[in-house]
């Protein structure tokens, strides 16, 4: 399959997420200039993010609700739920965990792991943290497929290597640097302070 | 001045980090190729981001370390601190209200607040968490210019219009929602389930 942008990837999540919308209100069509509004983009692009998977509407009528709500799911693997292993139990490993947002899109935390041992043993929602170094025997157990690294910069490079020999073949990334993993592993960088300093940019030069 | 992308804006910060680990080891210069490595990008496009805000760099011997941090400190808003306020005091808005990751940049959270009366008056981290109700009024004690907004999708654009008429310039949106603000304010957005479904997409579209 031809390689697809992460920014199209991240569309087809957006207009989905208005299909849902649509399919509550019982709109039983959606135009593309409806989809590139909601998703700050052009009906042309609209169009192309979808060609890519095959052909959806049909010229004036515009899209079925349920038809590309059902294909978009199909397409973005949420026809199933997927396991989510947290790793570092720290504030932001912790939140994550307990996150409503993630399971109420398919994707189900099964296990938190740290490699302090004061943390070990602790409970959060019914889950107790387990050591990192269980992470490789656990797997048979639990079978996650997605790890979020929400560890310290200074340690994520190492834990990451730890996960990708566990056998995890995306990782979710909240420590602020860039991860080296093998190319068949998945890597997706959240970085908070990142964004913050996106903002700080624009004040900064607006007052300028 | 002339508008910047914000994938540019966000390589900076990328650069600004490598840097600052450079610095941190003593190294008097660094070329556009190890700062493209470091970045995901190439020499060519390290230069362009950079030519944006000046001159920098000697062609042959590459850019002096603390000369290139400054300047990218300065360009990024970072030469003094900012105050934030944390809109939802939920299981995210409160990690994000302790995420040393923002202090440690410059972010400081000054406040945070809920509309839910049994959170309002528990404390977090010293902080109290204050009535929504009352942020138009703080505005001028604690003088707060970055919102970061973690509350439910359906609530999102109701604060952000909130946030906006009390006189913020920033927000950093944590909703899985599009918000509509005046051009004058800034939006970053962070969407965590989004992230979690290009890797689902990959996983999906890897195995088939």
């Amino acid at each position: 399959m031809k390689r697809i942008a992460d920014s199209t990837v991240r569309r087809l999540s957006v207009y989905l997420r208005f299909l849902e919308g649509s399919s509550q209100r019982g709109l039983p069509t959606i135009s593309s200039e409806e989809l590139a509004a909601h998703g700050g983009t052009t009906s042309a692009q609209v169009r192309k993010d979808l060609s890519f998977f095959g052909s959806f509407g049909k010229r004036g009528l515009g899209y079925s609700v349920p038809e590309l709500t059902s294909s978009l799911r199909d397409i973005l693997g949420l026809g199933r739920a997927w396991k989510v292993a947290i790793v570092g139990a720290g504030k932001i490993g912790i939140a994550l965990a307990q996150y409503d947002g993630f399971r109420s899109r398919g994707f189900h935390v099964v296990a938190v792991y740290d490699s302090d041992e004061r943390k070990v043993g602790t409970r959060w929602d019914g889950m107790t943290v387990r050591h990192l170094s269980s992470m490789a025997a656990d797997m048979a157990e639990y079978e996650p497929e997605i790890a979020v690294l929400a560890v310290p910069a200074e340690a994520a490079q190492e834990v990451a290597m730890g996960v990708v020999d566990a056998g995890f073949k995306a990782i979710l990334n909240f420590a602020p640097t860039q991860l080296h993993v093998p190319p068949e592993v998945s890597v997706r960088s959240v970085n908070l302070a990142l964004e913050l300093e996106g903002l700080s940019y624009e004040l900064s030069n607006r007052s300028r």
